[in-house]
């Protein structure tokens, strides 16, 4: 298959334009262009230029904002609210940022509430600035209901991923971000592109049956990991990102779009937890602890989240980034000034 | 097997009773005796009266102080500390509750971190009062070093539990607290009592190896469930509630323990939300969704977590506890003035 690669900054203008030219402001373009560019660069190209496609499909479908500016509040001692007002989540987290780390510093903890924001973006990319700025960060954010809960057979739930960074200081800081579904939606879809099975427990038909079919389980409902326990940790995730901040369940989101096949509107909930004000004086010798626990992982040959990420990233930093000829020319094609045409 | 059956109060008495003959102080042993009764009555044993063996046992190694008067302080706007100076930790709750709970609704998120203290008891009981109070409330605790992560072969994570409660209003709160190994320790050693094989994914022996032997796995290490995804919450509540609150990983915690067989040592975090704070004057239509959330899930036979608990403890309310007579004998035999004796 013939291939393009691209430097970092090449990518990151070919984003930016069609973003721009489908009619995005430049705050939305810049911070979006970013975000697909560092999941490219991050080895995650289901997070990455790809994404520009669902992007522009879900403007023209009139299911995003391209312009909203989010308006940010002080809510509380503790919280900070943002409301991204139909646009997607990236800008308003970028606005919130400074006020939410400021809360954490001074209070020990605070949360963000961003709602009425469209999603499409790993969580990893709102936790990773916390852990820059030495603080612990927790996302989440519900999505639209594919996922069936343990004991159930219909979709109810979303993929609903959790996202947890802990920083350390000149190292790169220990992430994770996991769906609570047993695989990513993305990869469903590609077995069933690439006409593949599924491993077994990724889903069910229509009918409530295990199925290792990728199109019926698209019909059917995907499955959460683990479990009753992933299954928990999903409602979990449907109650806090939604409910708790005032804004849509999977199911509510699933409902708004309607059959349009935009993406995932509602809320995500950030927390940032400040371990030098837990801590005071002592930070260095318990933030210690923490990197004794690591070495312990990697002695004994367990990896730690988000190492194939930072070598990749290293990578992408000096030899660019390598995509299909087809994907590069499907996203050239989206640069028209006229959505739908 | 013969059978007693003890109405609540009795079963209280009883616990108390030990508890103070052992040594316990009297605010230590009615904590505890409420707890161990409170477990049984909810249908988990596990948690139930013969924790008192455990308990006792702990006091008798020198593992735990019987009358530490826990340390409350106000440490900053949204945390509070509680030093269990080396008793257990539900008395340390039980006196920073009230100080948690008003500043979550001041704040709309507060933490508690509750440090040196020795942990039996399930986290149910310190999400539940949050829930009672109108709370959303998260705990979790480390314990000592019985779980492999994910990739490595050698026991490193405790059972790290995690434990989530909602406020539903006038009905039972739903409530999750789960381990985030495959199983509980104390499953596996039912299986290696009563000769029994092991389900398939709970552990491997002390080569790495995968394994349905109960003692292997008690020589070797446990798994976590969920594989890669349920190694990294565990790793996330070693940090959250060791490091990040100044306490001990459950490594360090089966050091500190030196082979006396005694229980985990070390610190618990627990976070309260407040929705009030979250929603104001929307709160109860945004609770709402949350109900439309359990009754889909209830609607396609998916149980909300807590279920049987609350039907266990209806009947034990009516016909009372019962378990089997050498347990209650080994109980009864606990109750001398002289430790050790």
């Amino acid at each position: 298959m013939e291939k393009v690669t691209l430097t970092l900054a090449e990518a990151y203008t070919l984003a930016r334009q069609v973003l721009r030219g489908n009619g995005f402001s430049e705050a939305h373009a810049c911070v979006l262009a970013r975000n697909v560019t560092d999941g490219e660069r991050d080895g995650c190209p289901s997070h990455g230029l790809w994404r520009l496609l669902g992007i522009v499909n879900t403007l023209r479908k009139g299911k995003v904002s391209p312009d909203a500016e989010p308006t940010i509040t002080d809510h509380a001692p503790a919280i900070v609210k943002a409301d991204a007002g139909g646009g997607f989540s990236l800008l308003a987290f970028e606005r919130a940022l400074p006020l939410l780390i400021e809360k954490a510093r001074h209070n020990g903890i605070a949360a963000l509430a961003i709602n009425r924001c469209v999603h499409f973006s790993a969580l990893f990319a709102d936790v990773e600035p916390l852990t820059q700025a030495g603080l612990v960060g927790l996302a989440t954010t519900p999505s639209h209901a594919w996922v069936a809960p343990a004991g159930g057979s219909a979709p109810l739930f979303g993929t609903n991923p959790i996202a947890f960074g802990w920083p350390r200081g000149d190292k790169s800081p220990f992430i994770f971000d996991m769906a609570t579904s047993a695989a990513a939606r993305g990869e469903i879809q590609l077995h069933q592109r690439a006409g593949k099975a599924l491993p077994e427990g990724w889903g069910i038909d229509s009918k409530g049956n295990p199925t290792t079919d990728a199109q019926a389980v698209l019909n059917g409902a995907m499955l959460t990991f683990g479990g009753y326990k992933g299954s928990a940790l999903a409602a979990m995730v449907e109650l806090l990102a939604g409910p708790l901040i005032g804004d849509m369940t999977s199911m509510e989101s699933l409902a708004w779009d309607d059959g349009a096949g935009g993406l995932p509107y509602g809320g995500e909930l950030v927390l940032a937890l400040d371990p030098a004000r837990f801590l005071g004086t002592d930070a260095v010798a318990h933030l210690a602890r923490a990197e004794t626990l690591f070495a312990a992982m990697q002695r004994q040959g367990a990896r730690l989240p988000g190492e194939r990420r930072y070598q990749a990233r290293q990578h992408a930093g000096e030899y660019g980034i390598t995509i299909t000829r087809s994907l590069y020319e499907e996203i050239a094609a989206l640069d028209c000034k006229v959505p739908g045409a």
